[in-house]
């Protein structure tokens, strides 16, 4: 018999087993889940410690001796899990003198610079219809905030070593750079040609530079 | 008789005795107010008609008579402003063969191309680390999937006339092309050099043609 | 020769030397995994190629041989796993003259209907205190948009098929049927009556015709 | 001595000494500004005090003289402003014996369902391919969950009053009705009969009951 | 004869005949399954009922035979999982006389406060630079809104029982008290003095009281 | 020869010369519009130049001569106006040897915490039912990340002057401290003492301290 009484027995009876906790604080992530497009599954909270919301991989320079005479730093999830669910990431630059950040977006994210030290200029490029290079000079202290998804660099114009600490407003915000895009791959020369106007000739120039194909 | 010429007449008329609502159930933009981060103040509702949530702009193809071979028709909440807080925003491509949509991102949507008519290429590049082009040739009826934030091209691969409908998720994506945030602007050359490895050379001779200085 | 065959071998084998990114950049759906209220965890990324950007379904007209005269073919992130993260789905559909696409609503997404051929006349009904209906009728190339979660239908009011290009703003954005919601369950009649106006012998010949008990 | 009375005062006063803050806080709707997709300007905080955030309409019960023997009191951001930005909002719904709510929906938002006093059967009705009614008989202390955007109602199945508290997750949900949608307005009738299967002779019944017309 | 047994019997036989649906629909959590920072996974589909989406657990009063003469009853997702995805939560609170909530905050969620008997004075704090006391004495019926992440209590100022519905809009919106926080646990008392200045005294007569360390 | 003070003017200049745009790209706060619940209007376009991206408030140390040995320097919305709809922003903190940020907890946004220089400890304290104190002693270079809307603190355990530099995921976070909260207002004593435990006199010495009432 259903009555409503037996029906709230049975239902009460239920709510008394629930195990485990209900709020979830926090929620690092479990690299070793699958990931979603909002995050990864949480890792078992049972096991998280103090030490799981610390990332010390910005605590030395990385290496500089390049052609970009650059080095980046990334602390986005997939190297600092705690940030799963924060909606924030980081990157550390350094740049050398002359050392450049090339031409790139982030897909998912907003970016806030700040200038640990040195003298660096940085610039985006706003949409069509205006295409407007946004730049300028900043020296230690300073913050450059960069709206999402567009083109945009960091240069250091100074004469000395200088390192930016970047966040984002995402934990996986991605990123794109034009040389990798271009010329990084098998995007057949001619196509590279065709939508961007870039001469075949220079597009296997830079397509041997970078290594890419086609 | 219901002819659909009375029909129209009924419900247009219906439109103007309206009482007004509590409930926002829309928020046509009203294009004189000032925008926000999330779209346009609402239209007076006493004042929204049915012809407010049609956009005509799709009918006719726009004009190919240029060196892309290319119409771009746009119905962003600025042109449409019923797509106010709706999430949704729309382009009509029109390509002559060998026509092309140059390399270009939407930072604020992903984007979804429905082939209309023709047979047309099209791709975008995953970002760092990757580089990889997603490439696929599609004709009538197809349909492709192109992840918000990272450039992206079309070209008109076929020996007739193409036609696109593509929709965004956001009523606002905005849109940045190659050529148009590193050549028609004020972007130094040694800047552009610097930045994206394509020599001063051709930037500069990409800038004759596209429009920019510097 | 870039023959478009070329390019697509070209393309395709360019997906198999994909290096792993930590970078999400996109999330296919892995269909097999278990969908949370914010899409299915992500398809190993090496296994990710061209083809499943590309969603086939619309090429060809559905079956118009029903009491409709109607045909819908979807597009949503279970047919289309790419979509998976993206807010974006899709529906093509198919009207015989007089054909229709009964009233019914989206609790997930707003939607945009792009007139591919034919004349069809769509409109939603606002909400409470207002119940206005916003009806229009559209050719070839006109576009409406539809706010979410309120009943809408479409009626090819013209001579010749009519054929029509659906966008959401949801990878999964829900549908829900008057037709089906009162008259193709167990919904009791009495309650249907009660809950709607509609009389109870009414109630009975649409459940026999829909398929509908009690 | 602190008796309620005077500590209501002091309260009060204090707030009128507030210094101005640059954290918004709380974004109390200013109901003489243009309301945007995403909620209300904010009201200027020198003059929000502590009774801007009590809502006191659901302190007597509704009239239910009315067919539906029901009263529905409303506490949506525009009947309580302090919900501007909260995502919530609420109604409560009074019900003699055999009172409804009749069949309707929330386009924006889920509803819970709170049985203050009563035994009240509620059920809603899930998407396409299913058009499953998932309904139970609550009483006095039960709560029920129902879905965003699926037609759903509350029926005083009980010998005594019911009263319900209703909360929702937007503060401006939306709210569908199918009397009002398909009976209290100017859609023609044999579109009616069209798009849902209901006969003209049904329709013009019950347009004629609920006030619509043609 | 439609007896509400006979209908409960019906619709859940109902229930077990559902064909399987690609939409969601809804996504009753599996508790089972791996949280992730947007709710759990959905439990299978087949296997959800009606009875899912009822929460039984606010019928009666809570025990409060305790100092703060305080009875808390959550449905958070962990307690009633079809709040999974639909950005809801409750609380069901009991006050005898000068009962008592404590200070506290919900990190992820405002509050709606609906009186549901007795006469309770409640209050929040606003941010930095202002730390106003919005206070107010509610009886039965009124409802009061408190913003997302500010410190709040509720006291039962009146000489009968209080009993209040407390609804969230987020389905885990966690809390903290002030009380467990600063002295329930092994927070040195030093800190907690150099960190709020209450003497470490005070601080370890508290922890003496409410179970912390050090 | 391109010097950096050439090329800033020549970038300051170009600004001024864009051409109005459709698409809103970025919304840099016009602050004497209405805030709404999710950000400022826009600035007119045409008036936005680089120089509004650029917030150099935290070039210099703040004053810390004071108790807590401390300043904070903040970039919400209002100091940075670019921020808006960027969903980021930024403090500076600088503490002498033994300085404290005392508790205090962001309604509405996660903390990453960058070490500039110096050794700090910091910690958060988990919710209900746990209450767990997560600190870690982090030096020059690391990070550490705290969830949303849980009280932490910082404090200088080095023997040096520390720099920290703060990110959020909001460009409005909200900040409430404990001792504002309970100590700095007319928040009665003996609600305090009830709704926390602190004793009155505790209550009463430390609203002397801090410049509270009653």
């Amino acid at each position: 018999m259903h009555t409503p009484f037996l029906l709230l027995v049975a239902l009460v009876l239920l709510t008394t087993f629930s195990s485990s906790s209900y709020a979830a604080d926090f929620c690092v992530a479990d690299l070793t889940g699958q990931q979603t497009p909002y995050g990864y599954p949480c890792k078992n909270r049972a096991n998280v410690t103090a030490a799981d919301f610390v990332f010390s991989g910005f605590v030395s320079p990385g290496n500089t001796t390049n052609p970009n005479k650059l080095a980046l730093t990334r602390a986005f999830v997939n190297h600092f899990p705690a940030l799963n669910g924060l909606n924030q990431a980081a990157v550390r630059v350094d740049m050398e003198p002359d050392g450049v950040v090339p031409l790139h977006s982030h897909p998912y994210s907003s970016e806030m610079v700040f200038v640990v030290e040195g003298n660096v200029t940085m610039g985006f490029i706003s949409g069509l219809d205006s295409n407007i290079l946004y730049a300028n000079k900043l020296s230690k202290g300073q913050v450059m905030a960069i709206p999402q998804g567009f083109l945009h660099f960091q240069h250091n114009s100074g004469t000395t070593k200088a390192v930016l600490f970047v966040s984002f407003a995402s934990s996986d915000p991605g990123v794109q750079f034009i040389t990798g895009a271009l010329f990084r791959n098998a995007f057949p020369s001619f196509l590279v040609d065709k939508t961007t106007g870039i001469s075949q000739a220079e597009v296997q120039r830079l397509k041997a530079r970078f290594g890419g194909t086609e």
